[in-house]
This record gives C-alpha cells, sequence and structure tokens, in this order.
C-alpha cells in the first residue's frame, strides 16, 4: 500500500479557525512535517504522532523527505499555518514530486492539498473589515523574488487603490523592504489611510496595532506579523477598520427597505 | 440581555472545510440571515432555526434586520460562503450598525466577524497551488463599482504580474466584463497563461474547467464561478496548475539538503 501526502493549511493556529479537514489530516497521519514554529503551534494535536520539525529554509527537504515517506507507505501531513496555497509548501511539493518523477495521472503517492484560513482574512477579521473591497496579497521576502518584482507590484497595488495585505514584512536581517513600501504607498495614498499591524492574531501573543500609514514602518514588526494597509475608502470607525463596498454612496442604509417587518422568519425543519 | 450578531463566513460550503467557529455561530443562533443561495448550502446545520433568506440585492435589509432582531435579545448569525470580509457581509454591517448609532466602545450588541476560507484559496486547492505567490483578488460586479475603478485595477494586476482571482466574473445581465479582462490581460500575458475555471468548488455540482488565457472567456462562466489566472511564470504539471515561488531556479531540487536521513523523525508524547 502507499501512503499519502497531505499538504495542510491550520489557518491562524486557533482550534476555532481549523477546518476538520486539517485536523483529521493531521490526525490521522503517521508523520507530520513544518517548519518549528508551525509544529509548535498545533503539537497538542500531534500527539503520538512522529514529527519532522526543520529549520526556516530547509522547505524543500520536507517536501522531498514527505515523498520519500509517503512512498515507504506512511501517511505524511506536511503543514504551514494560514492556506497551504498562499506562500504554503503546496506548490513546491509538487515542483519536487515533478522533479522527483512522480506523475500526476499515475501517482504512486496521492496527494491532497488542504485549504486553510489565509492570515489576510483572519488579521482582517480581528481589525474589522479592510479586505472587503479587491485586494491584492504581496510578500516582502526578496529570498526568492528580486526586490524589482516586489517593487513593482507595490507600486501597481499602490496605485490602483487595492487593498494590501503584507506577508513577511520584516525579519531580523531584512528591515529596509518595509520602509520602502511605505514611501512608496505614501505617494499614492493618504498619509492618515488606516493600517492593521498584527502580530500571531488569533493566538497566544496576538498583538493588533491600528495606525496609520505615515506611522507604519514605526511600528514592532517581525515575520509573525501580517500588515493590511486599507485603500482610499477604507476608514476607521471608532477602532473598527472598515473598507466599505460601496452601499452608503448608493443607497440610505438606515431607510432602504422600508418596513423591515416584510421580512418574515421562517421556522426551518 | 441584548443579543450578538455573527456574520459568518463558513468557507466553500462542504462541511470539512467548515471550521468550528463557523459551525457554531450557526447552530447557537437563533435566526439565520442570508441570501437564499447561501442558506440552501448550508441547511443541514439549521434544523429548528428561524430563517430570513433574502435576494440578492437585500444585503442592507440583512444587516437591518440583524440589528433589529439582536436589539431584541437574539442571536443572529448573518452568513455567507467563503469568508466573512471578502465581498462579505462584515464590512456592510458595520456600515449599517454606524448610521444605525451603533457605538463599537459601548455596545448594545456584540459583533463577532467569523473567518473562513476564502473562494480563491478553496479553488486554489482543487486546481493545484496556482495561488502559490503574490496575488489579486478582483470582484468583476459593477454594481457598486464603476468599471473605471475595476479596470484600473485590472491593468495592473496584469502588468504587475499577479496571480489574479476573479469573483462574481459574470452574471446574466452582466457579460462583457470576462471579455474585456481577456483583453487586458492579453496585452501583458502569453495567451498560454493558465486559467482555471470552477463552478461551485468542492461543493454539489462542481465544475473544473482547465484553460488558458485565451480561451477564458468562452468557458461556462456564472455567479457561483470563481476564475484564477496564473502569473508569468504559472505552468501545467499535467493537470495540475502550480505558480511557482522561486526554489527551482535557485536550489537543486532533487539534491539539495543532501542525504535526507538526518531528518530524523521524533516520537511527540
Amino acid at each position: 500500500m502507499s501512503g499519502k501526502i497531505f499538504v495542510v493549511g491550520f489557518g491562524p493556529g486557533a482550534d476555532e479557525h481549523l477546518t476538520p479537514a486539517a485536523r483529521e489530516a493531521m490526525e490521522q497521519c503517521d508523520t507530520c512535517i513544518g517548519y518549528k514554529t508551525y509544529i509548535d503551534l498545533v503539537r497538542p494535536l500531534l500527539a503520538g504522532k512522529k514529527i519532522i520539525s526543520t529549520g526556516m529554509t530547509e522547505e524543500i527537504d520536507r517536501g522531498r523527505k514527505a515523498y520519500q515517506l509517503a512512498k515507504e507507505g506512511k501517511n505524511v501531513a506536511v503543514i504551514s499555518s494560514g492556506d497551504s496555497g498562499v506562500y504554503g509548501m503546496a506548490g513546491l511539493v509538487y515542483e519536487v514530486l515533478e522533479e522527483a518523477g512522480w506523475d500526476p495521472h499515475n501517482p504512486d503517492v496521492e496527494v491532497n492539498i488542504i485549504p486553510g484560513i489565509t492570515a489576510a482574512c483572519s488579521v482582517g477579521a480581528i481589525l474589522g473589515a479592510p479586505m472587503n473591497h479587491d485586494f491584492c496579497s504581496i510578500s516582502l521576502s526578496t529570498l526568492l523574488t528580486p526586490w524589482e518584482s516586489i517593487e513593482k507590484r507595490l507600486e501597481a497595488a499602490a496605485s490602483a487603490d487595492f487593498v494590501t495585505a503584507l506577508y513577511n514584512p520584516k525579519s531580523a536581517k531584512r528591515d529596509w523592504q518595509i520602509v520602502k513600501t511605505q514611501e512608496i504607498f505614501l505617494k499614492h495614498r493618504d498619509p492618515k489611510t488606516p493600517v492593521g499591524v498584527v502580530k500571531s492574531g488569533w493566538r497566544e501573543g496576538e498583538i493588533v496595532v491600528r495606525t496609520t500609514l505615515d506611522q507604519m514602518a514605526d511600528q514592532e514588526i517581525g515575520m509573525l506579523t501580517t500588515i493590511i494597509i486599507g485603500n482610499s475608502q477604507t476608514y476607521y470607525f471608532k477602532d473598527v477598520m472598515v473598507t466599505p463596498r460601496g452601499y452608503r454612496k448608493k443607497y440610505d442604509l438606515v431607510n432602504k427597505g422600508g418596513d423591515l417587518e416584510r421580512l418574515k422568519e421562517k421556522e426551518v425543519a
């Protein structure tokens, strides 16, 4: 019997936001492979499992090892936080499998991608409703992407008025990209544009900072931080960050539809 | 006792991808409010609940009604598919509450935003790993957003090489935007760029079409369709849509890290 690979996104890391599919993949696997920080976040779910916990730059080894174990008949969960396909392990696992000769049409091991709630969405829910119009997701990590490409995307996102979620905004060794990002956005957007800076959202150690674009780069920011920059319409309703979809411009929100009594509740059996 | 409003994103509509928080909000509420199509998707979870199922353009009434009922002491779930904050009800509920005088610092009813898996991610997992680099999410609906703004965003997304998820790509009355979108992307991207067209992903009636940019607008597309346009690096590995993060350009995926035996499995108690 050949094994299976599950590429799992476990969402923000709180049990309440972990899907049954992701939980089951982690509970049913023989071996769970992941970056140390992620393994630690879900350790209570991994009782009795074999664990391979690797460093940050060992993603390729994680993929190779998963295939090796699955070929030996093991069920393997390769885990990331958030969604497995958004800066997660899904793409790399397929690339490693391809290089190793795996054939999707005649697979010696089965591969399942299990989606999860990506940070832009989980952090958005903490801040209010900032992602409620067209948005971009951009990683500021230059490890695999040249800065020129990232800068071009930041310019495009800022000039076309996208709400923008920044992943991997800053690390101990990489600190100038967030400053440059702020400069780019300030060319196109009001300095008082709402910006949410959230560390470890929905997890132990959560820190939520509601600030504005002109003060974004001055906040405490690290690899566990997700940043959401509002668009030109985003505002703070007290401390709730809201990006309007456009209803209020078009309709009277208090009286639209008139008497609500016509909306009948129906009991459902 | 005052009631509570839960703004719930229930993900793609399959139980396995429904988070415990979303399930609990739907199971614990007195009344569930939503667009008919969405109510029908989760009806088995709503046994015995009061239901207010409204038409597509009655979002404002849904928000107003939720506040009215919550003030009467009811717990109300306002539901959408996907994530509640991505073209969902979260923003509008806050706007309606603001207009009605609700105060987040001294609330007469409590508001909880429950995130979910947005279509870009759930559909991405079906197609393979297409969202695995910087991406944009753009709605083609012109109901609340002028076409000029949408077009500007499409141009920006196409020219800066973002993977792009299209929401609300086409409806019975609105059919030319997807054709125009194709034209815009063809100016910047190869006609053979992979495009995934997914209707009702993870649900009954799921239809998955793997096509290319030059044939995108010819597919059967409706309001239940999500479209994912790859970036310049996206490719089909047989029928798996993969957007590489950049590892293969930099590393030897087969031999990187050398002997995998150094990756020891540890039993965890």
